[in-house]
């Protein structure tokens, strides 16, 4: 008899022992794999959208919002990128291998650090069906077997896209337990995941704040954390105006849902004398509505005022707080204490101050005039990403396929003993 | 009124405060500190050894083994050799602020990933007073606060020690709350410190494996995993005999109480009949208790049976399980069982089987006709080291000052925004 705490055991240790298969194949039958993958998802897209259509219908009537639902519907465009994401994943080039040092010790000893991959991934996700085989791509490009735990909202989709990535996976070498997904919603089969030690190697939580809180004030299994943001831009008396309003806006509305996005304008009370109300009119004409502390509400008054907990919230919204501050010190210590050490942002012409924001600030990405947004494993280069860790350990900032891998330490001798 | 709870709260959040400054500190002023703190050591040693005298005192009062009450002892060597181990620390490179990437993008932004400190490193150990002079060195080197937690049996030595380094960086730029020492003996303060979410950044156990095995199970503050090693040597059918040997008895016999020595030998049956009985004379001579296979014990008639429990123990002691396998697919399948991922040796002259041994065989530091005993941060050519890793994330092997540091992205722009 099967019991809840079973399947996320059971699944956690088929994975286990896919790992060491999946990590001796080579680069090849690993992208081979995953352009059948993407194939499949185009090939069977309809059993998809039908099984997605179950889970809108079940959303619907349990009252999902319409963002919710709308993140939570699959079509043929949707599908196409899904497909197109597996497939610029198989164009990377594969980390798995390569050597990292090579060092010669004076007793003759060869030692290579090489990349080898982590074993077995969990991810932890919402009700996002386009992460099941985002993150089930990445991992297996790396080597890495793979436990994915979604959103209970998009079962019926994530298990119709599993299914198809499995009939794809049977054409080739990869072996089909590498990729597992987890059909328990209760928060059981959450609770027991968080503390498999020994059976998953990492677990990466994508998605909003409670859930990334969850896991990581929960979990025993080493966890990356990803993603809160709540990201400043500061500009500094001597910025060049022109330049601080396109790159605060920008930092705002290109994408507000999102957690490179500013949530927090910090402006120099020189500038803000001459400039604020003229950026603020900028920000009211994308429709972002204005939370100021008590100075910059003198300078635009149809400005709301901002609470402690304003500046402390990651809106994901068309909402701005904006607080006049008297140094690129003030500066520092605002975001000290209510950022989350993902993207901030000085605008400044004066290089000793953008020197000390960008060495004092203590986050994942530091930017001297340029937008927040750009933190992001494409913006960077990477190709795709499995987030955006804001932790020290292992990653920080966009993780791109290295950061789903580990190393090891190959020794090569001829027969040295220590003395 | 403090509570248990509070002290380590208390300080953890004092080391949070002082992170900031250590973080700024040149390499000049963080190695004047260090030299300093070992001159403090010897200057002060009296006051260290009489500290030392009431801790001992305390230990064979309550009963301490004699190995332990040597671990806890010291004396004006020992002394100086925490004192050297502090001279040493300053004389390696600073890699805090060494560039590892520089990405210029299409679009002029200029991106850095620059190496940073971690922030506040708590460190749980045992009754060993040197780590603490030793951990306090190599995060103060890399610009981290420390929250120190050593067992309770080394509490006078430890609070004299601290206090002695305090006193030297009272003349530097160091500020004196990046060293912090748990006093509360209890059981409890490490609790509390495995769950401070925000306060520590990374938690590093020194230690033996039921201490290692309670920060990993119960820590959800991320944990660097060290030490345990249940380290196999594999003998293949092709291995130069003398080579084998001396190999195995180096591994086994050189130091048997640390983690990179062999606790179990696995001989090919091929060798085993022709050589086996030889060895187990030279490892007999050294004074090795052998517990064997049922074919180890026909031609080692003196070898005690070894179980399964054997297998799963890790000795630290003159005590050597033997096991005749049939292929080094065979060892490989008894080290994925039995094996801590710590440190594993194929001799072999069959570049095939090395090559397979080396590559599937999924541990910190794999070897090819060299002892285990070479995984160490000073063989390695790395200097002093935390711990070794045995875990997946952030590092892997031998600890040097890089793993006591994270990155981060300095992005430079001249008014980038995206599109």
């Amino acid at each position: 008899m099967k019991t809840v705490q079973s399947e996320v055991r059971a699944k956690a240790e088929l994975a286990r022992a896919a790992a060491g298969r999946l990590a001796a194949l080579s680069t090849e039958q690993k992208n081979e794999a995953l352009r059948r993958m993407a194939d499949a998802l185009t090939e069977f897209q309809e059993e998809i959208i039908a099984a997605n259509a179950e889970d809108l219908e079940r959303g619907r009537k349990s009252g999902l919002t319409a963002a919710l639902l709308d993140r939570l519907a699959l079509n043929e465009k949707r599908i196409a990128g899904m497909a197109e994401g597996l497939r610029q994943i198989a164009e990377l080039p594969d980390p798995v291998g390569d050597t990292l040092e090579e060092i010669r010790r004076p007793n003759g000893l060869l030692i290579r650090k090489i990349r080898v991959p982590i074993g077995v991934v969990g991810i932890i996700y919402e009700a996002r069906p386009n992460v099941t085989a985002d993150a089930a791509g990445l991992c297996m490009k790396t080597g890495n077997a793979t436990v994915l735990r979604g959103g209970s909202a998009a079962l019926s989709s994530n298990g119709k896209i599993v299914e198809v990535l499995k009939r794809a996976l049977e054409q080739t070498s990869v072996p089909l337990d590498a990729v597992q997904l987890i059909e328990d919603a209760s928060r059981s089969s959450v609770d027991e995941m968080l503390k498999l030690n020994g059976l998953l190697d990492v677990i990466i939580p994508r998605g909003g704040q409670s859930l990334i809180r969850n896991v990581v004030e929960n979990a025993t299994v080493p966890v990356i954390e990803t993603g809160a943001g709540i990201c400043h831009t500061y500009i500094d008396e001597s910025a060049d105006p022109e330049m601080a309003a396109r790159i605060a806006v920008n930092a705002k509305v290109q994408r507000p849902s999102v957690c490179n996005a500013m949530e927090t304008l910090l402006v120099h009370r020189h500038f803000a004398r001459n400039h604020l109300a003229d950026l603020a009119g900028r920000m009211k004409e994308h429709g972002v509505e204005l939370r100021g502390c008590a100075e910059t509400r003198e300078l635009v008054p149809w400005a709301k005022p901002a609470t402690e907990t304003d500046y402390a919230t990651e809106y994901n919204d068309l909402i701005l707080n904006v607080r006049v501050v008297g140094s690129v010190d003030e500066a520092i210590d605002h975001i000290s204490r209510y950022g989350t050490m993902h993207s901030e942002c000085i605008v400044t012409e004066d290089a000793a101050n953008a020197e000390k924001f960008l060495s004092r600030v203590d986050a994942a990405a530091v930017f001297h005039n340029a937008s927040t947004r750009f933190t992001d494993g494409f913006e960077f280069g990477f190709g795709a990403e499995i987030g955006i860790s804001t932790q020290k350990l292992h990653a920080r900032g966009p993780m791109g396929l290295p950061a789903l891998t580990s190393t090891k330490y190959v020794v090569l001798g001829n027969g040295q003993i220590r003395e």
